[in-house]
């Protein structure tokens, strides 16, 4: 099969480059091509702005969903947008290596997601607007896996830690940024306390993360709902008969 | 009093600058004093990199916790990120104003808190690891007001809406970075629908927005509980008798 790894950091002795480099090697090792897109490395242009469409629809007011649309449709993105679209039509999974900062991803790759999740591919696929969307669009069939190096201790993400579960706090970006766009999402692999790590740690880390690459295609998804498939009977809400008593992001998730 | 507007939006004639300039103008018809930080016209650096350490104190392997703790503490950090840190100092109030891409902010804007937000005033402040902060910090008593616009629909975003409800998709934001360093959050302002706007529409979001403007030094902030305040009398987990039979990130608003 086919791994992109994407991955945040521009440190080379880094715990992120460290997983991305255990996560190339036993891939490869199990028969699977791997590409990498480094985003510090390749020096990734990380604001969204007019640069990134070369042919104005409209020259007079910058509309990013307008111009969005008009380059995908028109084949007038930049090449570096339209070199990662191609990493990702190509690949079977991807794995997204970031450090935790605010609670979210450095902003670098937060300008990968906007830059390259164009429209009419992972939002308003098929013109269709918002049809497609949540388990079905322009990335669907594809699984995708978070590993995230955590500062903080474990403690602080539990299910009554004071910045809130870690699985919550990243529902932007796995629920509304990449089942979005019709990817199956892997629960979250997360190295807590990594700001000092020694290498006891690192050993038990690598190990941990070994077994979750090994498993990248047999692991089940989470049980995020999908817009289409029946529990949203209008496409926007979840249906009176589902966890009836019950709101919030936790209702999306069909185990919960 | 003094308020500080920081804003993520390219086109001059965006929802966003509009909101803006109706604070910037409502603000000071009220005798308050206004500064801007427009995140776009500045062409503001959004990526955090070894760049942001001139005077490095581990020129062999960059750590940015280690690297921003010594450059805040030692006073070179870059001017821009310097710039900021006093307007935010100055301010009495902020107010952040973006489109929500992918239910966070832009990128320009993350890069903005990613450089900002230093070791030492925003986190770890003081030099005592976690000790400070939900509540305290070097930000501490600073109100804060997110106004945000939003191109889907409000349904999207009800309690049992398919996004998930949009103050708890802000939560990283709201609670993880600003409660975090100590600022009262205001409960978020939130424009829908905002891909195409007619005059109408416009006036009435321009009239709820020149309340919310009106009330920013009045308005009760959103409940989050204080680290200090008894809630987490270890620091790390709200107290076994508070919400006994909840968990997730709700448990974190005393209202809830």
């Amino acid at each position: 099969m086919k791994v992109l790894l994407v991955y945040a950091h521009p440190e080379p002795t880094s715990l992120t480059h460290h997983l991305m480099k255990v996560a190339a090697d036993e891939l490869t090792a199990q028969g699977h091509q791997v590409r990498e897109s480094d985003l510090y490395g390749m020096s990734w242009k990380a604001v969204f702005d007019g640069l990134d469409f070369p042919k104005r629809v409209n020259p007079e007011r910058l509309s990013f969903i307008e111009e969005s649309g008009h380059a995908y449709a028109n084949d007038c993105q930049t090449d570096d947008v339209k070199h990662e679209q191609d990493k990702l039509l190509w690949a079977d999974a991807i794995i997204l290596g970031f450090p935790l900062w605010w609670f979210s991803m450095p902003a670098i790759m937060k300008g990968w997601i906007d830059r390259v999740w164009a429209f009419g591919l992972a939002y308003g696929y098929q013109g269709a607007g918002n049809k497609y969307r949540y388990g079905e669009g322009g990335f669907a069939g594809k699984r995708i896996l978070l590993a995230v190096t955590v500062g903080g201790p474990e403690v602080d993400y539990a299910p009554r830690g004071i910045n809130g579960p870690l699985e919550q706090l990243l529902f932007p970006i796995t629920h509304g940024t990449l089942f979005f766009s019709g990817m199956q999402v892997l629960p979250t692999f997360a190295a807590y306390g990594a700001v000092r790590v020694d290498e006891a740690r690192v050993e038990e880390v690598t190990k941990a993360w070994r077994q979750r690459v090994a498993g990248l295609f047999e692991e089940q998804p989470m049980a995020f709902r999908w817009q289409n498939g029946g529990d949203y009977p209008d496409g926007h809400t979840l249906a009176a008969h589902i966890l009836p008593k019950k709101q919030g992001i936790e209702v999306h998730i069909a185990a919960s």
